[in-house]
C-alpha cells in the first residue's frame, strides 16, 4: 500500500509529532517543522499538510502533491485570500472546537465590565477598598451577530445566565437558544435593542466593514461590543470615535485589523476598552487532533471529508 | 382592624419606601430610616423591620413590639453574635436570590485568573501585545465548601462550562449538579484534590478558621481560592504566607475579616490576590421586596414564615 507523507507545519510541531506518534495512524510518514522554511525538505514528497495557514501560504504553491490542507485554525482566509496562491485541493478547517472558549471569554469580559472590575483592579493597588453596588448580567439582552457553532455556545450560556438572547444570521434559526433573531436589512434595529453584541464573523466580503458609525450611533449609550471574529468586520476609526463620544460605553477587542497591534497605533488609546491580543480561543493540539483523526479516516475511505471551506464563500 | 407598622432601615431606605409604596400591602403603616439613628423615632410604635442586620442591632433592644425582623442580608451575625442584644423575636433573612449573582463573580474571576487577564490589562497599559496560549476552566475541578443555594448555582454554572465539581457539605446531598460529597473528617482530602477552592459558608461556630495552613498546604501549588462566604473563615495570615510560598497560586477575596479593609492591613500587600470589597452579590431591593411581601403575607395569615433563622446556628 502507498505511504501518505503528512507534513504538520505550526509553532506546536513537537506536540503534534508527540500526538499522531500515539495515534499511530495506519500508512502515514510524518514529517514536523515549526514554521515555513523548516518545511522546505518536504515539499515535494508531501501530499498532506496540518497547520497554520499563515505557514502554508508560504509553500503550497511550491507543494504539488498536496491534494488535502487540515487547518489547524477556524480562520482560513490567509489561504483564501492569498493572491496567486493555488485553490485547487481540498481545504478543511477546525470548528465546533471554540464554543466553549469563546464562552468562558465573552461572559468573563461581560461580567468583569458591568462589575467595573478593572476600575476595582487600579483601586486595590492604591489600597482602597469600594463598597459599591455591581451591576450583574442577569436580565440583560445579549445579540449575537453571527450564530454558527461559536454563537450558539455563547447563546446557550447566555440563557444560563439568565439574559435575553438575539440573533443576527443570514438566513439560518437553528439555534434554540436565540430567542428572537434578525435578517437581511434589520441590523440596526437588531443592535440597537442589545445591551451587549457579539460578533463572531469569520472574515468574508460580507463582513467587511460591518460596524461601521451608522451602527455604533444606533446601539445603547451604555452598550458593550465585544469582537471575537475578525478585526476586519470593524471599521476602527469609527469605533474609537464612538467610544470618545460615549456612543457606546465598552469595547473588548480580542482581533484587530492589524495583528500584532503596533506600539503606536491608535486602537491602544481607545477609552474603555479592553485589548485582548487574539486569545480568546487558541486550537489546544489534543483538541485538533481527533478531527485530523477522523478527516485522515474518511480520506483513506474516500469519503467526504469534515468542515470542507468553500473557496467562494471564505468559510 | 390593628395596622401594623413597619420601620424600614436600610441605606436603600428611599428605594425600598416606593417598592412598598407601589405594592400597596393591606394594613401597614410604613416609616423609613437611612439608618439607626434616623430610625428612633418609630422604636417604640412599630412591630415590623425591614433592614440592614448593621443598624438593627443598635436598636433591636429598644423596640419593645418588634416580633419579627426581615434581614435585607443573608448574613445575619451582626444581630445573632451581638452581646446583650434580645433574641426574642422571630428573624428572617433573604436565601435564594444571591446564587445567580455569585455565579457570574466566582466564574468570571476563575476565567480571568486562569486567562493571566490582569496581568494582560497591566501590559496593555504599556502598549503590548502578548499573544500567550492561555488556559481555560473547561476540564478542571472545582470544590465548593457549602452547598446551599448559593453553593447549588455555582455548581450548576460549573457543569455548564464543563467543569467537574466536588462538594463539601455536613450531610447534604441534595445538589445533582455534584459529582462527588465529602463530609466530616475528610475536608483534607477534598482540598488536595481541586483547582478551584470557593468557600460559600456563612459565619458559624464551625466556620471560623477553618482555613488555616493545614489546608493551604494540602491544596494543589496551582490552585485559586475564592471566598465569597465569611472572612472569619480564613487564617489570614496563613493564608499570604501560603500565597508567599507558592503553596497556593492565587486568591480572590471579597470578604475580609476586617471590612472595609483599612489602607495598612496586610491583606493588600498579599501576592497574587484579588480584593473585591463585598460586592459578589448585593441584596437589590427589587429581589428582597418578594420575600418581604411573600413573609407579611404569611405572618398577616399566620402561617410559617420563610427563611426564618435559628439563633442557635447561626443561619
Amino acid at each position: 500500500m502507498t505511504s501518505n507523507h503528512l507534513l504538520v507545519i505550526t509553532r506546536h510541531a513537537a506536540e503534534y509529532g508527540q500526538l499522531l506518534a500515539e495515534a499511530n495512524l495506519p500508512d502515514l510518514v510524518i514529517h514536523t517543522a515549526v514554521d515555513h522554511q523548516a518545511a522546505r525538505p518536504y515539499l515535494q514528497t508531501s501530499n498532506l499538510i496540518l497547520g497554520a495557514p499563515a505557514f502554508i501560504r508560504h509553500i503550497i504553491n511550491d507543494a504539488p502533491q498536496v491534494s488535502w490542507v487540515q487547518s489547524t485554525w477556524a480562520g482560513v482566509e490567509k489561504l483564501v485570500e492569498a493572491p496567486n496562491t493555488r485553490q485547487n485541493y481540498q481545504l478543511t478547517n477546525v470548528r465546533d472546537i471554540f464554543g466553549p472558549q469563546m464562552s468562558e471569554f465573552v461572559f468573563a469580559h461581560l461580567i468583569m465590565m458591568v462589575r467595573q472590575d478593572w476600575a476595582r483592579y487600579d483601586q486595590q493597588k492604591e489600597r482602597i477598598w469600594r463598597h459599591n453596588m455591581p451591576a450583574v448580567i442577569h436580565g440583560k439582552r445579549i445579540g449575537l451577530i453571527g450564530v454558527g457553532s461559536i454563537g450558539g455556545d455563547v447563546a446557550r450560556t447566555g440563557k444560563h445566565f439568565g439574559l435575553e438572547v438575539w440573533g443576527y444570521t443570514r438566513s439560518s434559526e437553528g439555534c434554540t437558544a436565540v430567542d428572537r433573531y434578525f435578517h437581511g436589512d434589520r441590523f440596526l434595529e437588531f443592535v440597537s435593542g442589545v445591551d451587549f453584541l457579539i460578533n463572531t464573523l469569520p472574515h468574508t466580503s460580507q463582513s467587511v466593514n460591518l460596524l461601521d458609525k451608522t451602527v455604533f450611533a444606533a446601539m445603547k449609550p451604555t452598550s458593550i461590543f465585544i469582537n471575537i471574529g475578525r478585526g476586519s468586520a470593524v471599521v476602527e476609526r469609527d469605533l474609537v470615535t464612538a467610544l470618545e463620544q460615549g456612543e457606546i460605553a465598552n469595547a473588548v477587542l480580542d482581533v484587530c485589523q492589524q495583528e500584532p497591534l503596533p506600539p503606536d497605533h491608535f486602537l491602544w488609546d481607545a477609552p474603555n476598552t479592553i485589548i485582548t491580543n487574539h486569545t480568546s480561543a487558541v486550537s489546544f493540539p489534543n483538541r485538533v487532533m481527533p478531527i485530523f483523526i477522523e478527516n485522515y479516516q474518511r480520506f483513506r475511505e474516500n469519503t467526504p471529508l469534515k468542515y470542507v471551506v468553500d473557496f467562494g464563500q471564505g468559510y
